[in-house]
């Protein structure tokens, strides 16, 4: 376990590549320090000025009086690796390496960043030994409960309860000018930049053993310690979703990432009905480990103030209060959007909001306490709703009108506030007027959002992890735990043979296994495949069918054509000797056409009844590891999109959730008078589909498609599999 | 034709309801008029006061010394009629109420108002007598560029090339706030209230009659006009879509109209198959009149300032240029979300970047100047860009990094901007310091929005709007009013029996047609229908059998039967005697066990080969009139949601789009080795079937559910009609 406890809170900090022109990283790092109020020993390191901004400088880090717990690298990429040699050999054991130049800057700076985890790597032979570097390529961290800054950012020192990961520098200097813009604090601010040694898991698993909540929580704010995350990737999925969950269970932790709409995009225009494009994956990986998703850059920051100041909602059921129709009427559009509900106020509620109001307000949910609405009445209708048990969150509409006291009125929802503890988001809606409620409300942490539809949203999402806190803090999570271990331990049991045809394959160079070889596999799994054979000649396929009856389906077996039916290798419906002879011969003379001796067989198979067609698939995802998708197969694949995904092992819970969750589902379950299917069978395939899959790692994708569930059973109608 | 220039530039106006109380409405309206520089006549009205703000006062309307061209009602809605007919007795015509208290405010209310309508009409017997009246219940308007500021809202005088429709006076307060804050300007801005009289349609045409284009231009502004309008209702959509498309075709138009996500809701709740909620219809007619929809207030808002200030890209070809890759890449995702696309540069493009940017910097789309670029960096490098005739528009990104001259870069960008005059959107990400640089970009007219994701919506709502313009000023419009007229001469033809069945029905109290009736009308507009009969007796259904031959469908032609597959009314497949004996027994029965009289037919029908279900019907929108509907039918319809509307009519280029939209149209064509069918077949029927709906005004709801297309023809297996 990684101690970075002396990375973020330092006694001693060496750095190198101090400089004393002012407008130099090395300066403005060192100035940051001294201002954030770093009161430990710093040693600046320069080779020719002897004393910069007062401090007394050193030419080498041999040199230095005592060994610093921290080290900082300000110097040209190319004089970063002697002089972390250097550090190394002094002893220090925690590095940030400023630097650009390294992986980001071509094939150069790739070897150069290879050197540097090299020569990290040979220094850490133990966790005592452990090297932790931050870096290299990154602005450095923040901790305001130190405190200490050590970027080369404009300087910030609110304190609060957020804490960030960012890969990105830049990310981190527009959330500092949003944080003082918006009077936001935050605890700490870690910049990942290349993540040559640390990254976001270490960083995670660091905030998950270091509890501050007590530490941080104000008057007004949430309670919570939340944390936002902006990654570009994500280094080991697993470990990732591991941490997370750990953390969400108490905490809420919400993720900006790029490459969510091109990689839809890329996934859509995919026709191959196979697994979906790696985002799709990530959401799956997301949802499990409760993780809150930014759709963009504005979703992070609203995410930052309501997760930072409110406390999370009991439910969904939410209130509008506004001086305006229209915008409530706006809202509660939204409201429906995003899930949530208007609560429908009982009598007793109805009738003290009619006591306190105008005639012409309206006391249905939206409240409208009309356009010319002082404080005093926005104030009676919050304290009825504030009280009403069946409110879960509060969301108070302001329009600047003639009469409307704007920050008389923030004043008073921000005593409410502190004196309820009921979520409260404001939306003072305009620019130059509600701008002076808004500096009130966030003196009392209140959020407010200049659009409506950002509050209902941010609610939305706040609700989002509400719902998985409690259903990971009552009795999922054991029983997942308890159902994967039960899976792990079955998943030898079965599937002997497998071992045995993939590693006959794996000596060829063969990735593709034909449909054969395939349908071998899932029968070793205990997954019906229709009665199959090889035929040499006719006179094999004849008597195949004396044995199974027609109606039988020929198919050339190779390797070669993973899209049968799309190119004639495949002829179904033959129910009769000269069908049967014509059919043979045509695959025969596709096979001579291919011109491959290799291709010596196709193979004659008991044609399923018909029923519902669907697919199941498989694929290794780098991140995440092995995903499973399932869905609607055949021709309504293509048409209805109906691709669900889930990280494998599911337990048994979770799939028959995924099923529940599909378009197709509905023809499962039969519907308008047609008949349903047991989807029972279909549970128990998806089953031993997953241990087939988690048993050899060797297969890097398969996929059953069609599977045909039909009043008899279910079949693996053809299968196919890709190794490693 | 309505004449408002004498309300919107009145030489002289009334103010009933004059308050010497500054907090009152009747004060501050009194003092905006005056503090907008009006200098026409003004004469206050007020029962006890002498003199208002130094002017003297009147205590009957009647006693005037002139006939004011405009009349003021700020007084209680109680005394507002006879106010109004002394207004209209000494002879002015146009008149705006304050006062609220109307329909919006219960029954009593509703009462008033439409007395108030009366007084209206009576007095307006032709062009010449019309009263024109704004309200009640709105906030009255503001004209810059008179310049008469006529609401009770805080002043706002910038003059600019916005214009604005409101139904809220509250929206109408945020934008005023909001306009001061981003130092946006507008010309007019209208309040409707509740539109008793003045309605959108009539301010449009306002608009459109009024160029004011020459009036409005500043450097640096868009070359538009264009209009934004928040709406709750719209009166006449036909009207509605008429004028919208004549201002469209010249400047763009864009709404914000509340009901969007709740109708929604409602319409994917529906599992009728039948027409989709409102909602979706204003789609479909927003789309055909080229008005841009809002998807909440933050849109408007954003939508407001990028057409005033920005001129439309050629086409949607993007570059980006930011000095931090993370915004840069999240950037890259919303450009494929909204549909617009990264240019790719050229050769000569991608030179002149290395040229003046650092080797780490990417020269490809999108351009990172690095973390470290001074306003000069960024100089360059947009130089570069705005030159390629294959970049239609740019996007800076700016993050507030240590080095980053943040006014400076805003100043150089307005310049470039001022000189090249191509379309630039900057995102400035964070909070208090970039708000400076954007006070310059605002100065410059150029938009910027603090999340980069906006910018790129707004970009894409420009497009969509640059790509109607284009489309209706080539000769999309001609064709398509050529084929309306073809049509509308053409239905004349056909379906004369059809008035008659629908005339004879109309003598009774049913509205709902049974099948047998339904098919007749089909026939009648040449509709092809399976035969059929209906028979009194198992011997009229053997003997159509002998005419038709098996297979056969059973059914109960009843028009309280609307379910009829859902209810046991429907035998299909009867293939033989015995099965047609036994049906006919069966539904016999349940004839029988409904116990009316009037039900005494079983109907026969040829059953029609198997081939692709399809629907097709049509519903009376209560505002845009007859809607047709078209999708896949039969279990489809119910899992790929595949509803597409057009508004009746369509000519036959529509109707091709229409259904080359569908979902099913993948069906239609064929695809992965199935065959396809003969489109042509199915406009025909559409065509055949808009003509029924427009000539037969009686019928409320129509469809063919299913259709049936297959090798043979196309078949409308079982239809419906309701009447109004």
């Amino acid at each position: 376990m990684l101690n970075l406890d002396s990375m973020f809170y330092p006694k001693s900090i060496a750095l190198v590549g101090a400089s004393p022109d002012e407008k130099k990283l090395g300066s403005i790092v060192l100035k940051n320090i001294i201002d954030s109020g770093f009161n430990g020993e710093i040693f600046p390191l320069n080779l020719t000025a002897t004393s910069i901004l007062g401090l007394d400088t050193y030419k080498d880090y041999e040199d230095l009086p005592s060994i610093p717990d921290l080290a900082l690298i300000a110097i040209p990429a190319e004089f970063v690796l002697d002089v972390l040699e250097k550090i190394i050999q002094k002893g220090t054991k925690n590095v940030v390496i400023f630097s650009a130049g390294f992986k980001e800057a071509g094939s150069e700076g790739l070897a150069l960043e290879q050197k540097l985890s090299e020569i990290i790597k040979k220094n850490s032979t133990d966790d005592a030994t452990k090297i932790n570097v931050l870096g290299p390529n990154c602005l450095g961290f923040v901790n305001n409960l130190f405190p200490l800054n050590v970027t080369f950012s404009q300087p910030v020192n609110k304190k609060g309860n957020l804490r960030f990961i960012s890969q990105s520098g830049a990310i981190a200097s527009s959330v500092f000018d949003w944080a003082e813009y918006n009077e936001v604090g935050f605890s700490e601010f870690i910049t990942l930049g290349n993540k040559t040694d640390l990254n976001e898991n270490n960083i995670l698993q660091y905030f998950y053993e270091n509890d501050i909540s007590s530490l941080t929580q104000e008057e007004g704010s949430s309670g919570l310690v939340p944390i936002g995350m902006y990654l570009e990737s994500i280094i080991d999925g697993k470990e990732f979703i591991n941490i997370s969950k750990k953390i969400s269970a108490k905490n809420p932790l919400f993720l900006l990432k790029p490459g969510k709409s091109s990689e839809s995009k890329k996934a859509m225009q995919s026709h191959t009905g196979s697994i979906a494009g790696e985002d799709y994956v990530l959401d799956v990986a997301l949802k499990k480990a409760g993780i809150i998703r930014c759709d963009g850059i504005e979703d992070f920051f609203d995410l930052a103030k309501v997760f930072a100041w409110e406390k999370i909602p009991k439910g969904k059921n939410i209130a509008i209060i506004s001086n305006a129709g229209g915008p409530a009427v706006l809202s509660s559009d939204f409201v429906a959007e995003e899930g949530l509900q208007l609560v429908r106020f009982d009598d007793e509620t109805r009738n003290e909001l009619e006591t306190h109001l105008p005639r012409a307000a309206s006391i249905l949910n939206p409240v409208d306490v009309l356009g010319d609405a002082l404080a005093e009445r926005y104030e009676s209708a919050i304290k009825t709703l504030i009280v009403d048990d069946d409110v879960h969150s509060l969301l108070i509409i302001l329009t600047p009108q003639v009469m409307t006291q704007i920050e008389k009125t923030a004043e008073m929802i921000g005593r409410l506030s502190f004196e309820y503890g009921k979520p409260i988001i404001c939306s003072f809606m305009g620019g130059s007027h509600i701008a002076k409620g808004e500096k009130v409300l966030n003196k009392f942490k209140i959020p407010s959002f200049r659009y409506p539809e950002r509050a209902v949203k941010a609610i939305a999402k706040m609700c989002q992890w509400g719902e998985y806190r409690n259903a990971i803090n009552t009795n999922s999570e054991t029983q997942t735990l308890e159902s994967e271990s039960d899976f792990f331990e079955q998943k030898q049991n079965q599937g002997s043979d497998s071992a045995e045809i993939i590693s006959s394959i794996l000596t060829t160079d063969r990735k593709n296994l034909d449909s054969f070889e395939a349908n071998q596999i899932l029968e070793a799994y205990g997954i019906n495949t229709p009665s199959t054979k090889k035929c040499e000649s006719i006179d094999n396929a004849k008597s195949f069918v004396q044995e199974n009856n027609f109606p039988v389906v020929l198919k050339i077996s190779s390797p070669q054509m993973l899209h049968k039916s799309d190119e004639g290798g495949v002829i179904a419906g033959i129910d009769n000797n000269e069908k049967l002879d014509e059919s043979f011969d045509r695959l025969k003379k596709i096979i001579d056409g291919m011109g491959d001796s290799s291709i010596n067989a196709i193979q004659i198979q008991k044609q399923v009844t018909k029923g519902l067609e669907l697919i199941i698939g498989s694929k290794k995802d780098l991140v995440f590891g092995n995903v499973l998708m399932f869905g609607a197969g055949g021709v309504l694949a293509n048409l209805i999109e109906d691709r669900n995904l889930g990280l494998i092992p599911l337990n048994k819970v979770e799939v028959i959730t995924l099923i529940k969750n599909s378009k197709v589902n509905k023809l499962i379950e039969g519907y308008r008078g047609e008949k349903g299917f047991e989807s029972e069978k279909l549970v128990d395939l998806i089953l031993k589909f997953q241990k087939m899959i988690n048993s050899n790692p060797e297969i890097s994708e398969a996929d059953i498609n069609p599977v045909i569930l039909n009043d008899d059973g279910i079949w693996a109608v053809d299968g196919k599999m890709i190794l490693i």
